[in-house]
């Protein structure tokens, strides 16, 4: 069955293996099947900060404040022409792929910024009622899925479990857990092309494309990272580990169901 | 003895609680002497996205590499003036603070674009010989102090050890470690204003204020997080933490020595 894909995607540089694994994962669902929608960040002149320039109806034009002005904007159909197409996007979407460069152990400011404004209060948080009651595997994104392709500079031991940049998928858990999962899509794990900077062949990239293609396969039917649901009764309140699950133990690892 | 401090900040909003806690510090550290600086990153506009326009006399102009262009613009001194302006504060500083509200888990898109931009190659990575062999506690900052103070809408249990969000050092762990140690700042524990987006009276403002200033006060005598160094000898290779310290465990916190 044809689904819809968005892929956002932030390298200027049409030939990077950035944008090389970019065309290889539209190919791959487009051959399919699928439509592919393309947030292109850098090609679109993506505005990453997001400042009052996002609320031009204000609801306090005294003082700013993001929380107040993004939920009066969605709620009053203020927002941005921007924010708005690609709210749209993630709307018609099936599932989100995501690729970039890692840079300083996170993603691009450009895609940084696309989180921040296109997750609007009502539509990224605060859903349903603008409380936190329906967050971390509930919310408006429930049911799409995401998978994110970052690539490195650095080799795969300085990111392995004991790797002394810390592990690649602890270093994105804000972005898979913290702004995927939050409103609602199922992550799959991270895959990641290590040493990038230092492909010296393109039949190097072709390897890396070929392996990325056999993940995009899998977009649909494979295992999501068992991310644990904040209503799934795990949760003390919502907030706190139950002390029965992965006792005695603490940090990002825990919110992973074994 | 007065030191120059810069502080890096990240919001609009002059009566913002972010910017609040900027004037307290500044006021803090200039009435023991001190000399502040200061980099209001929305209110000097900063360029927030790292792209082509980085490097006006390209190494390359066919294909943007940022690692190869931006080793070139560093030592062939043909960076942008803004660029210059704050590694100059940089390097000038004794101690750095950076302000800013956690969105998404992360600091905004502008101040990821300082860092980005800022930390050029030959300055915040490939110190020296351009390898990776001076990074983690050596490089071209070693001796200053980074402090980093972080505005949280949400409740403290929602970052504690078993928090839902994760623990707040380990979400910006890619930033005290991977920012500030990487090039060789001594990193002291993050300071955390939960709830700051539920603030209702300027009591409450004032009373993190205190809290702050008591911070800021330990800028130059409180103890460090205790982030292992690369040369060291407590990893292997300069990549895996040896299998003796921290046995069994993985993750981010084994980077904290004992």
């Amino acid at each position: 069955m044809s689904k819809n894909i968005l892929i956002v995607y932030a390298h200027p540089e049409p030939s990077s293996v950035t944008c090389q694994m970019v065309e290889a994962a539209a190919d791959t669902l487009e051959d399919q099947g699928h439509h592919v929608m393309r947030s292109d960040l850098y090609g679109m002149k993506w505005k990453a900060v997001f400042d009052a320039d996002d609320f031009p109806e204000r609801a306090n034009s005294e003082r700013l404040s993001f929380v107040g002005e993004s939920a009066h904007a969605y709620a009053t159909g203020n927002q941005s022409s921007d924010v708005i197409a690609e709210q749209e996007k993630l709307k018609r979407a099936d599932a989100v792929l995501l690729l970039f460069p890692l840079w300083w152990f996170g993603v691009p400011a450009i895609l940084k910024g696309w989180i921040e404004r296109v997750y609007a209060f009502g539509f990224g948080y605060g859903f349903k009622d603008g409380t936190n009651q329906h967050r971390y595997g509930e919310g408006l994104l429930k049911g799409k899925r995401a998978l994110v392709c970052v690539m490195t500079g650095g080799p795969e031991a300085d990111y392995g479990p004991r790797g002394i940049n810390g592990p690649i998928e602890e270093l994105l858990f804000p972005l898979t857990h913290g702004a995927l999962f939050y409103p609602g899509m199922d992550v799959l794990p991270t895959h990641t092309v290590y040493g990038a900077a230092h492909f010296k062949t393109q039949m190097e990239v072709d390897q890396a494309k070929t392996v990325w293609c056999d993940r995009v396969n899998g977009l649909f039917t494979d295992t999501p990272i068992a991310y644990r649901r904040q209503n799934s009764g795990d949760y003390n309140g919502r907030q706190t580990l139950n002390a029965h699950l992965a006792p005695g133990q603490k940090g990002l690892s825990i919110h992973v169901a074994q």
